[in-house]
């Protein structure tokens, strides 16, 4: 029995955008850890004899903390030999991958990182572009809710720049942002809101930052979404005359 | 014959991080356009009687210009069918997708975006934290290297903030890169280079953002490479005692 821990990303939502490592590295699991993110039809790639155990939120119901996962992760392995951690998105970013791998090698634990395609990836799906040549030649990720349920100070700061912003965990700090780009003189700024990843029932929503929490309550916009904010996401490439990607398009 | 435009991300190097929806793609391809970051195994899922045309650089021989492939994307899509244009890396992280994009939906071609696990992903694979919960919320992706090649003025504005740096094209910048963060008297800060993705001769080289320069001329740090710099690559979570994850790592 090989006692290791692989993390694993899942990817934005559709079970087809996990990588061929990912899958390799499901078929090979004695123990899977999964996400309220991760699509079901992933399981599917699993051993039927391995253990599948729910550590995601459930309405209601008790929900896993941090530590209690760590826990989970250490018991499974010396029981039953490869657990595999699968996480929606990539398990490094803002996902708490780093505190996970730490702890199991406090315990001499071989572990590896299968990386994910993270939500920050959609914005091609919908032709959303991140940089433009020669309008901007950066884009910033934030996580616009903190550790303790508060509006990140990194916020304010992105709204002084020309770096296209990404937005994570922002929907319900969608006021909050908009009042970032206000103070700079900036709520004219093209926004998008891309909710439920990449599934059959994704949505992008085009609206500007200003109206942001605005577009949110009368779109009824879904959680989870991620809320991109630049000037780069306006830009038409001036030989452009039709536009086909748009099926999911919502134009406010 | 359906004439259709597929961009699809190859990822950072190994080819098992191909997403699933990458190489069924491939399998329906007609014509497939690679560029030189690709593996050249990814070619293996396209179907033989499918055209492969390379228009990476090349030392010493022709280099396809952007306006050159975007018309032998036309061109094929109207002679062959289905185009599959396989970018390394994400096709919308930098890599000009969104223009080729464009151009093709101009000929009213069908287009659709696989996106791609991107270098930027790399970070988790080598165990460094892009962010860490009560240091830092966000991380800041750069080329540092604008259309003009020149420093790009963003170099300047991340060295300013607490997000985690991650320049791409940023090997030849070092000595500007370093510069911007002593004039904010940030040369100590933790940085790390990712050299060759996640290719078997990945290499990854731990030092500071003063030195980086230093580093990659005395350790011969090979293209292509992602430099990382912020308070956050140093974390280490204090339950940590053993660490195993680092084969590829060179402690500077």
């Amino acid at each position: 029995m090989e006692k290791k821990l692989s993390l694993v990303g899942a990817g934005p939502g559709d079970p087809d955008l996990i990588s061929v490592k990912g899958i390799k590295t499901l078929a090979q699991a004695d123990v899977v850890l999964y996400d309220a993110l991760v699509h079901p039809e992933l399981l599917n790639y699993v051993p039927s004899k391995a253990l599948k155990i729910y550590v995601g939120k459930r309405a209601g119901k008790h929900s896993y903390k941090q530590e209690e996962i760590n826990e989970l992760i250490i018991e499974n392995v010396f029981s039953h030999g490869h657990v595999v951690r699968l996480k929606g998105g990539d398990p490094f970013i803002f996902a708490r991958g780093k505190e996970e791998i730490d702890y199991a090698e406090s315990f001499g634990i071989r572990t590896q990182v299968v990386p994910g395609i993270s939500s920050i990836n959609l914005a091609g799906m919908y032709g959303l572009p991140l940089t433009t040549r020669g309008i901007n030649e950066s884009f910033w990720v934030v996580t616009a809710t903190t550790k303790s349920g508060e509006l990140s100070r990194d916020v304010a700061k992105v709204a002084e720049t020309s770096a296209t912003a990404i937005f994570l965990m922002g929907l319900r700090k969608s006021a909050a942002i908009s009042e970032a780009y206000a103070l700079q003189d900036k709520a004219d700024l093209p926004a998008a809101i891309v909710s439920n990843g990449s599934l059959a029932n994704a949505k992008v929503y085009r609206t500007t930052v200003g109206q942001l929490a605005h577009t949110i309550r009368e779109q009824k916009v879904a959680s989870p979404g991620i809320i991109l904010v630049g000037e780069s996401l306006a830009q038409q490439i001036d030989f452009t005359t039709i536009k086909n990607i748009k099926q999911h398009v919502t134009q406010i």
